[in-house]
């Protein structure tokens, strides 16, 4: 069972009772009385990240994907707290250290806290990070119009090739196989976007389990499609070379998340505005297609205007 | 190593720069200009419960575990996030049908409301809890005065007979075990002390740990001791009756935690106070003991006026 399904089965009642709560339909938590915003998440090893021969480097993706919940909702994050369960090799002295660097550089970076949490004795490792940020308005899922323009900050499909280069499922240049677990590992999270994104953007969501399978997320709850143009997905330069050199298809290695960009719907006379906001920010935004009535299919549209057919819409995290 | 220390040698510098940290240094995080109090708490199945026979009674359990760390801090708790890590044997329809209710049934008792979390697979189960209170301040620890008067809420030990009954370390009749067992899951955590609290205590904690254990806590960056009075120590009439038919010695049975009872200190002038209150509100408040100059050791004194020397002061998460 998918895990929006178990909560939305047996848990989206309670949550109904809040003051405040959104029904548990969206990434965050938002009570507009007091300004708070909480995101909490869980990552357990060989899961959400491989394995733990890089602490520095996991810590720093888990961090990331945190406060990207926040981020993409127009959230600056303050606070994060972290609760780690594993055995005494994932926190030797040496793991507890560089995990300890690599919170120092998060913090300095996004400007962000740590404020709590604990460690406790499990034989599986996970963490859950709880984020936290203050604001008086926020920007939700499910308030797309019809001929709204979709967007995406960022470029999508690195992060997953640096998995599969984990995985050894691709074989890639030294250079190349640095730049791409990098991406995987560190994404490049849109900070300057959250004092942005809530002046122009009618919806929005970060990519966490894949492009197509978030856009549908974002809107599941509307009577609405969608339609993208492949070519408009913007990737960066050295994965159009690893596309181009390998004969691989655009379509299979951009809608596999881990991006960590941000997804969102505008109207059409943002446009100039979002142009604006993304040259002085220096936050790529790409227009990838846009929010239709239902009456027609949602698609996507390749280079020669042909509708792509597709299986798997992305990633799950499946019981 | 112990979790604290764990935290200390590599946490505490990071949670230093906080504007509004306590350091890692108390059971809540407090940000006094937003109001705000967090607690952040990781259950594991075999540490901090036995197993999840009992869904229902072990939800209960941590639940009032982590809202007991606000309450005892002077907070009424309004949200809390649930994730819980686990196989699909504990996540099945059945388990998670009698999760719901159980949270429902506490959503009610102490008026919360679930406000987020996540289910992920972890063939380990563990529930990490957030619960979020407003407050304009809170009792802090470490801030007891020479002379200040001791006192622990509702009774000690019942928890841990409960605990030894269920592990089959105790016999007891089925009465009796039925009552012990259901004080170790669903201990009597004191809501109503939320909004007194601040009226008369200079410093407070929870008691999950064990009665010494918190209490050098609750004091541990002070030049501080103290001295109790054993026969003062509340316990319930059943965990007489069972102390006095085994001849077991009480000591051993009031310093095990699982009680989450609020312990905490006030000058001697808010006595009467603390009496009215305790009347108003139906909640059993027992001075058992005092503050005293670190010149002096910290005691327990027996019923004949003998120090009673202890080897464990309680309960530690271990690594």
């Amino acid at each position: 069972m998918h895990e929006f399904e178990l909560i939305k089965n047996y848990f989206q009642k309670l949550s109904k009772k809040s003051p405040s709560a959104l029904n548990l339909n969206d990434d965050v938590f938002f009570d507009k009385k007091n300004r708070l915003v909480v995101s909490v998440d869980t990552y357990v090893e060989g899961n959400h990240f491989i394995n733990f021969k890089k602490p520095d480097l996991v810590i720093k993706k888990i961090i990331r994907s945190s406060i990207s919940d926040l981020i993409c909702k127009g959230v600056k994050p303050k606070y994060y707290f972290i609760s780690g369960s594993g055995n005494k090799k994932s926190f030797s002295k040496s793991n507890l250290s560089k995990i300890s660097k690599s919170l120092n550089q998060e913090q300095k970076k996004y400007k962000i806290f740590l404020s709590g949490g604990d460690t406790v004795f499990s034989n599986k490792l996970s963490f859950t990070v709880t984020s936290i940020g203050f604001t008086n308005n926020i920007v939700y899922r499910n308030k797309a119009k019809i001929n709204d323009d979709i967007y995406v900050s960022g470029n999508l499909g690195d992060s997953y090739l640096g998995l599969l280069s984990l995985k050894n499922k691709i074989k890639l240049n030294h250079r190349l196989k640095k730049y791409f677990t990098n991406q995987y590992f560190m994404p490049n999270i849109q900070l300057k976007l959250a004092d942005q994104i809530n002046k122009f953007a009618n919806c929005s969501i970060d990519i966490s389990d894949g492009l197509l399978a978030d856009l549908d997320k974002m809107i599941n709850n509307q009577e609405l499609s969608y339609n993208l143009s492949l070519k408009d997905i913007p990737i960066s330069n050295n994965l159009k070379k690893v596309l181009g050199l390998k004969k691989l298809s655009k379509i299979n290695y951009i809608s596999n998340g881990d991006d960590y960009q941000v997804l969102f719907t505008a109207s059409k006379n943002k446009s100039r505005i979002i142009k604006k906001i993304s040259y002085n920010c220096r936050v790529k935004l790409t227009k990838i297609g846009s929010i239709q009535s239902q009456v027609k299919k949602s698609s996507i549209l390749d280079d020669n205007n042909s509708q792509i057919t597709l299986k798997n819409k992305g990633y799950f995290h499946n019981f």
